[in-house]
C-alpha cells in the first residue's frame, strides 16, 4: 500500500501540504452508527492549530474543518468519512531563498532525493502541517474509542533537561490544559516555558519528551508476530515528524534492571487479574494485558531556526549558508500532544476493529 | 493483513512454535535471479541458533533448514520461497507445571485474553524461537542487499550496567565474531560475559541493548507520510520478542541538545553532498540521506527465570507462585543480534523494491 | 485494507455519496513529476457527467473537479492527489417515499443489513454517482499510462439483442465519439438509441455490453498467483456497479472450441514474437503477453425504473409496492464506458508500478 | 502485496510448483479454537489429486499433506497453518523439448517477460499443481464455514456443447459425487465423458462450464467500492489456470432481458425477507441479500495437447514446432470443481472476518 494510509481495517489516509491548497483525511472503515460532527473533529483541530500562544509558530490558520462525505443524520453511515482543511495564511515568499538548498534537520534532500524536487515552500508535504490528517482520523478514533471507554492522554514530560514531576494517570488529562506547555506539572511547565521563550529569543530550538497513555483498553489486542500492539503503535509515533525514539514501559530503563526486579508479577484485585508493577507499559509479547498502556517518545529540537547555518547549493553545487526566516516552533512538544493522541487512537481504533472488539459493520 | 507478514512488496509470513512441529517462513516478491542455497540460510540460522555457549539456553537444536520451493537452478525464481526447519529437542515436560499459570513478564496471559487458550509448552509461538522465520527471510533480504553493497551489521553496546566503547563502523561485523556476547568491543565483551554468568547462576537474567547499522543505503528510501523509513525500521524491531525501546541516531538524548548543536549540516565531499554530523541516523524526514542508518534498541532480562514468581492459577482463580525450569538464556541479546539484522534487511528489501532500486521481476 | 481503496503501490480511495455534500478521490502513489491538470480530470468528468444526452438521466450536474493537493508547479509532486467535485444538484424529496422500502435490484436491503441503515435518497454511496471517484483516479492513471504509450479504450458493443459489427481496435476511440451510445458501429448505433429511446418511454430499462481495450501494454505484467492481471481487471470491472459477469478474449466462448482450435500459436514478425490469433485476450497465465487485452462485460439493465415492483417494509415489516420517481439512465452502458476505462486504468497503472515498468519514485 | 498470498484477516500465502521439492500454504487469521486434522485437508486433497479416473493426467501422486503448525490439541490455536505436500512423482525428462519453446495456450512465454526465465518443467509454479495450496487454505476455509452453516459446492454444467439440465441446489452436491465429470445431471455426464475420452484420443482436449455455489451466506457481506463481494469471488474465480469467464446470477444473459422481467422483487416468507426470482445471483451492491449465491466460470480447453503445434525458439529467435509429451488432462473442468470450491471459501472466510459474523481471535 502506498505511504499516506495507515490502519488496515480503519484505515486513513490523509493527503495535503503546508502551501497547498488544502489538506485533509479520508477515514474508511468507520463502522456505521458513531455520532459525529464537526464540532468533534474541529475541537481537536483546534489543539493542533498553530498561533495560539507565545511558544508556537505565529502562522496564523483558523484550520476549519468540514466534513464532506460519510456523515448521514448526525452519524457516520459506514462510508468514508473525508474531511478538509483550506489553508488561508500560507506565505510562500518567505521561503524563496531556500530553493535548492536543503535545511539542515529537515527533510529537504531527502524529498529531492526520492521525487527529484521538492516543495521548497515551508517542506511541502514533509511540513508539521500535514498532521492535520492525523488529527482529523484521530477525533474520529477517538470518539470510536469513547464507545468502549477508552481514552488516550498525552503530555509532555521533559523539555530539554527540565523534567516534570509523575502525576496520578488519571489527572493528567485535567491537569495538561492548565498550561500552554501541556505538562501535567505545573511548576515544571512555568520552567519549561521560560525554557523555550529563552530559545526562541536566541533563535534556537529545544525538544523534549512526550508521554501518550491508552486507558481503558481490553486485554488480547495485538497480532503476534508482525502485527504486536507495540510495535505498530511504535511505528505510528516514529512516524510523526522529529521523533527519533519511542519506548514502552520502562523503555531504555529496563537495561538498568534483572528480571527478578522487572518482572511484573500476577495478582487478584476481586475477578480481575492485575500485575503488581507495569514495568510493561501495558504490553506483553505484543498484546495488550489490561493495564494501562505507557508509550514514550524523543522529540528533536524544530530543526528550522533563525540563525545561520550551512548547507549546500544544490543546482551550483557547492557549499553555501542559509538563514530560515518564515514562522516556526522554537519547541514543537506541545503542538505534537494532540497530534501524538490522535496517532495512537487510530492504530487502537485499528486494533479494535481487527481484534473483533468493536463490530466493523455498525455500533 | 493477519500478522504474522511483514513487507509488502518483498514479503515475509513466518510460521512455527517452539514445541510444535516445525518453523518456518514464505518470502514471496523476492525477484528472481538472485543466487540463493540452504547454506545462505544455514550460516544465518546457525548464528541464531541455541546451544552454542555458556551464555545461551542449553537446548540442543540443529536448525537445519530445508528450501522446499521459489529455486530453479540455484537461483531464486520469482516464486515464494518457502523454508522448514523441523523441532528436534522439543521438551513439553518441563512446562506441566506452568499449565494456567501465566508467567511474568512474558505474554501468556495476553495469549489466553486473545486466543481463549495458549500453548504453555514454551510460550508457543509468543517463544523466541518464532524469530527462525526471521532469519530465514533475513538471509535472503541480506543477499539481495549485498548485490546494492548494502550491510546489515548488528551488535551488543550494553549488557546490564556495562557500556562498550565506540567503534568504527566498518570494523564492527569482524570485531562481533571475536566473543560470544556480539560486542564489538573485546573488553567491554570479557566484563560483559560474567555479569551474565553470574546473573544465570542466581537464577536471575539481565537486558542490554543492541545496535543495528545500515551501511550503504541510497538517499530517498521511505514513504512519507504513514510509510517513513525510520517508522518501519523501528516496528520491525518493536515487534521483536522482550524490546521496549527503539531509537534512531542520537534517539533520546535529542533532548540534551539545541537544534543549533544537532542539526546536521551539508557539505560537499568530492562530488558527494555528506553531513558534518549524523545525529539523525542517517533518516530525515522519513527517507534515507545516504548517511549509515543507526537503530538502538533496548532489550529486556529475559523474563524466564529459575527463581520462584507469584502468578495468578486461571482455573482456581487464585494467586499462587511458580518456578519455572525449562532451559533458558540468561541474556538473548547476543542472539538478538543476527534476529535484528534479519529484521532489519527484510524492511530494506521491502522498500528498496518499493521505491525502485531494486527491479521486482528480476534481477 | 477497507474497501473503499484500490491499488496497492498506485493506491486510489474514493468518499462521497449521491447526495452528501461532495464526491471524490485521493490517488496515492503516483510519481513524481507527471503533468496534470485539472482540466485532464475535467475531460473525464464530461465524458461521465450525466444530462448530455436523451438516453441519460436528467440530473444536472456540472461535476466541476476541484485538486486539492499533489500538483506542484504543473505536475505531481510525489504525495497524494485529492480532487473533489461538490454536489449541486441533489434532489432528495423524491426519495422519501422510498424509506424502508428497498428497491428491486438495487443494493438498498443489503445496505440495511450490513449497515444497520441506509442512505435512501438516491442509493448514497451505493449510487452510479460514486464513480466520479473512479474517474478521477483514471484520469490520472491514463496520464500515467500515456508515457507509455499504453491506451485504455471502452465502447458499447450490444444494447438488448443489437449486436455491433467488430471495427478495428484501432479505430474504435474514434468511432465511439461519433453518437451518444458509444458504440463504434454507427449502424448499430442507431438501433441501440431506439431501444433505449423506447424503454425509457415504457418506464422501463435496458442492459448490454461493453468492452475494454488496452493496447500497447507490455509482455509479463501481472503477478501469479493470487494477483493475476486478467485476475485484478475482472475484480474491478466486477465491482462497477450493475455489471454481472465480465470475460477475456474469447470469454465464455472458449467452450465451443478445442485447444486445437483456440490455442494462440506464436511467429515471429520481424524481431517481435507474437500470437497468430489472440483467443487469450493477452493475458496468459495470469500475464501479459504483449497482444491487446481485451476484457467485456455484462451490464445489467438500470434497476431503477418507474413501473410499479413489489417490495417489503422494513419497518411495518410487510409487502408493499413502490414506484420510483427520481431521474434515471434507461441503459447505463454509454456512461459506464469511461468509468470501465478508469477502473481499468487504476488496475494497469497500479500493476505497471508494482512489476517495475514506471519508476515508484518519479519520472 | 505480494502476489501469492489471498485474503486479508483470513490471509492464505501459497507455494510450490510442478517440479520443485514441495507445495504447499500458511492459512494466517483463522481464529483458535476450531477443530482441524490433517484428514480434514486430505479429504479435499484427494478430490483434487491426479489419476483418479480415466479423464484426467495419469501423473501418480498421493499428495499427502503434513501440517507442521497451527494446530494444538487439534484445534487451531490462532497462529499460522503451515501444510505442506511433497513432489513424488515428478518427471522432468517429459519437458527437456520443450526448453525455449513456450507453449500454445500457456504462460510461458509471459513467465520469460516478466522473470527474465521460465520453469520449462511442467509450468513450475504455473503449473495446476499449484492449486494443492488453494485446497489447502480451501479446507480449513470450508472447515470454519461450516460452524456458521455455510457451504460451497461446485459441480460441472456443460463440456464442450453439452450442456447439464438444472438440478435442485440442495441435491448437486450428492449427485456430483456420483460421477468422474462431477456433473449433478447423470446423464449429460456420461455424454461429457465420452466427449473427453473422444478429445483424448484425438491429441486434443475440451473446456467447459464450472458453477459454484454459496449456500447460507447472511446478508451484507461485502465492502463497497472496491471490495465487492462479487467483485472478490469473481477475482479468485477469474485466478485459477484456464479461467476466461465470471458471471454472477444471470451473467451475460442479463443482456436478454429488461429490469421490468429480471428485477428480483422481494417478498416476506413468514418472518424472513426474500426474492421471487434471484437473477442477481445472491448479491446486489456488492452485497449479500441472503439469497443463495451463483457463480459461473468458463474454462478453456487444456492448452497441453499431444498434436503439433507452431510455436518460436526464444534462444535461436525462430520459428518451430513443438509436440507436448508429458502427461495431461484431456479436461480440466472435473479437477477445477474442487480447487474453485476452495477458492471461494477462502474468499467467504476472509469476508465473514472482515465484516464480523465470525470473531476474529477465536470461536
Amino acid at each position: 500500500m502506498a505511504g499516506n494510509t495507515t490502519g488496515k481495517m480503519f484505515a486513513v489516509t490523509t493527503f495535503g501540504s503546508s502551501h497547498g491548497r488544502a489538506l485533509g483525511a479520508v477515514v474508511d472503515g468507520c463502522p456505521a452508527g458513531l455520532e459525529l460532527s464537526e464540532e468533534d473533529i474541529q475541537l481537536e483541530l483546534n489543539r493542533r492549530k498553530p498561533g495560539t500562544s507565545a511558544i508556537t509558530t505565529a502562522r496564523g490558520e483558523g484550520d476549519q474543518v468540514e466534513i464532506l462525505s460519510g456523515i448521514f443524520e448526525g452519524k457516520t453511515d459506514g462510508t468514508p468519512i473525508a474531511a478538509v482543511v483550506y489553508n488561508k495564511d500560507a506565505n510562500s515568499s518567505a521561503y524563496e531563498n531556500l530553493k535548492n538548498k536543503p535545511r539542515p534537520g529537515h527533510g529537504d534532500y531527502c524529498w529531492i532525493s526520492r521525487y527529484g524536487h521538492y516543495d521548497y515552500r515551508g517542506g511541502g508535504r514533509g511540513s508539521g502541517r500535514n498532521t492535520i490528517g492525523h488529527v482529523i482520523g484521530g477525533a474520529v478514533a477517538k470518539k470510536l474509542l469513547e464507545t468502549l471507554n477508552i481514552k488516550v492522554v498525552a503530555h509532555v514530560t521533559q523539555i530539554g533537561n527540565i523534567k516534570a514531576n509523575t502525576v496520578n494517570l488519571n489527572l493528567i488529562e485535567d491537569y495538561v490544559q492548565q498550561n500552554v506547555v501541556r505538562c501535567a506539572d505545573q511548576k515544571a511547565a512555568t520552567e519549561m516555558e521560560e525554557l523555550i521563550l529563552e530559545a526562541k529569543s536566541e533563535g534556537n530550538s529545544v525538544g523534549g519528551i512526550v508521554e501518550t497513555l491508552i486507558l481503558g483498553a481490553p486485554a488480547g489486542l495485538g497480532e503476534p508476530v508482525f502485527g504486536k500492539l507495540d510495535a505498530d503503535l511504535t511505528q505510528t509515533l516514529m512516524a510523526i515528524g522529529s521523533v527519533k525514539g519511542v519506548e514502552v514501559g520502562f523503555g531504555f530503563d529496563v537495561v538498568k534492571y534483572t528480571a527478578q526486579e522487572i518482572n511484573d508479577e500476577y495478582y487478584m484485585e476481586g475477578e480481575k487479574i492485575k500485575t503488581t508493577t507495569n514495568t510493561s507499559g501495558g504490553i506483553l509479547g505484543g498484546m495488550s494485558n489490561g493495564m494501562p498502556i505507557m508509550l514514550r517518545m524523543a522529540v528533536k529540537p524544530t530543526p528550522s531556526i533563525s540563525s545561520p547555518q550551512k548547507t549546500v547549493d544544490l543546482e551550483k553545487m557547492e557549499e553555501t549558508e542559509i538563514e530560515i526566516i518564515g514562522r516556526h516552533d522554537p519547541c514543537i512538544c506541545p503542538r505534537v500532544v494532540p497530534v501524538a493522541e490522535s496517532a495512537v487512537a487510530m492504530v487502537m481504533a485499528d486494533h479494535l476493529i481487527r481484534s473483533g472488539f468493536i463490530n466493523p459493520r455498525h455500533l
